[in-house]
């Protein structure tokens, strides 16, 4: 099983990606080839002993910034460590691509090099998140906006496929993020998603799901347009790192507060670990014809390690035949 | 000046809702004008003592459940408790009202029994937030779905006059929630939206403000349709009671996490006491020809005693004649 890795992707790019990959190699037994800038990827593989054999290197000359317009930039920038990276996928030279890089042209390279699983109206990006009593999906986070009901049932259906397949779960709880508990509640494409879902025979549909009670981690697959899923995501962490803050510097302001904070911060590191994004992988790109996963663009080793064995997973899982058999299935007809 | 309290609205009505507004009539001098069960509200007043000429009764016979279909309710309940006290408002003889109870059926009454301002297209609903480095009102959180950036121009502006009248804000900084930074990001209603405000000289515009920066608090006004909002609001809540949940879960697990979590606990509430709802009142659905406080649902004496406190701060405000003038001059030219 081989990856392609853009090499020169994200912030600490290429010494912690090429520093991952090659732990990911040792570890998980994978094959890996880099994309990127030769010279600097050869010098940070010289620190390293690994399986020569299970690493290549193609070289290339451009990079995509995380600013540059993405549909523009994959089509324009075709020698850039991305679009190559696609390319051995689209060219079935490797079964997937993991890349810290620009978030919007991973999905445009996505889309427009790799291609669509055929009925597949939108892929969308999954990230699995930690929740208090499990983890659950939102799905998507941004690779569509202004969805159509018909996009949000297909997104149903991959969710549940992925924890089946990768998560070992049996019959997951798919739900609705709404702003309302009642069927009724909601907007125009929420009200007609909730019949399409509530009517689906092969969906465990658990209703509408209010974003309050989205942390707690007792629905796996939640549903949503991009635009509203981002926001969950964004909202969980960004009201999380706000509040470690407040919470530090609120204990700095009392003698008994900085005692108490010396004690908790180990037993507390060890309990907030699973919401640590290193730890977790990246975000799954799901309904393409590749495996396609996006690492945080601030990704150590640890984190890039991690995406790669995600990528692994996904792909011993047989997630994208059992998905195409899913929508062959139940969609086509 | 004097206020219709809904004496029927919420989880622990009419004990705390009777008891909350005898408390804010004798700290704040306002008159009260409870609108319920006339048997229960005096059997509750027995309790207290108060100056007699504040305090009225109007009995009624009815209470719109939070289960009901709002605009329904509102036409076909005329002598609920919430519906009259909405007639008061529409007939002068109350500024404001407060309502623990549905806000479907508060909006609903809002709309049709008090109604909007001239050149108001869509009220909004207003909650002001704590955030890290300051308050933030995200306008709208549910008023409204499938909004129009005409709305949402709108909504800045309710929001500018509501910092600067009230809060006492010179120029507050206005965001419009969206999913990436920059102007071309987002979906056709951010897109249209962007133009709007970053045209409009009279807005201290700072652009697209994602929501993993809402938290910290450093714009005042976060404009968004009603069910992004929404999901910014109770993602918020969401994120924070989980992990408060998931903190004192953790510390319990080990003696020194125990320990450190008994010293902290003191110091932890002072901290969180500004993110206590109990504290900061109610959501003011803005854009309507009187004052309108949803208070929480939950509300006990002290939280309806705030909601009642920022009714007044409102009407002494001068809020709508303000907005009034500034919708007048700036839009409806």
């Amino acid at each position: 099983m081989k990856f392609a890795v853009d090499a020169m992707g994200g912030d600490n790019a290429p010494h912690e990606i090429v520093k991952g990959s090659v732990e990911a190699v040792k570890e998980y037994g994978i094959g890996v080839v880099f994309t990127g800038d030769r010279e600097k990827i050869e010098e940070e593989l010289k620190k390293y002993e690994y399986p020569k054999e299970l690493i290549e290197i193609i070289g290339t000359t451009e990079v995509i910034g995380t600013d540059e317009a993405p549909v523009m930039a994959i089509r324009k920038k075709k020698d850039s460590s991305l679009k190559v990276a696609m390319d051995l996928v689209r060219d079935g030279k490797c079964e997937g691509v993991v890349s810290a890089g620009s978030t919007g042209a991973l999905l445009a390279g996505g889309l427009f090099v790799i291609g669509r699983i055929k009925g597949i109206e939108r892929p969308a990006l999954a990230p699995v998140m930690p929740g208090r009593k499990g983890n659950f999906m939102v799905i998507d986070v941004g690779a569509n906006t202004d969805s159509k009901p018909s996009n949000l049932h297909q997104f149903a259906h991959m969710g549940k496929v992925y924890f089946e397949s990768i998560l070992g779960y049996v019959n997951p709880r798919i739900g609705l993020i709404n702003i309302g508990a009642e069927a009724e509640k909601g907007n125009e494409l929420t009200k007609e998603t909730y019949k399409l879902l509530s009517e689906d025979p092969e969906l465990n549909f658990a209703g509408n799901v209010e974003p309050r009670d989205i942390p707690e981690g007792e629905v796996q697959v939640l549903v949503a347009d991009g635009f509203v899923g981002n926001t969950v995501l964004k909202m969980f962490e960004g009201t999380f790192s706000s509040m470690m803050k407040v919470i530090k510097d609120g204990l700095k302001e009392s003698f008994q507060g900085k005692i108490g904070g010396l004690l908790i911060k180990g037993p507390l590191k060890e309990t907030l670990k699973k919401y640590d994004y290193k730890e977790t992988g990246g975000s799954a790109f799901l309904g393409l014809k590749g495996t396609v996963i996006k690492a945080h663009g601030s990704s150590d080793a640890r984190a890039f390690k991690n995406a790669l064995r995600q990528a692994k997973k996904q792909v011993d899982s047989g997630f994208i035949e059992k998905f195409t058999d899913e929508i062959g299935k139940y969609m086509l007809q």
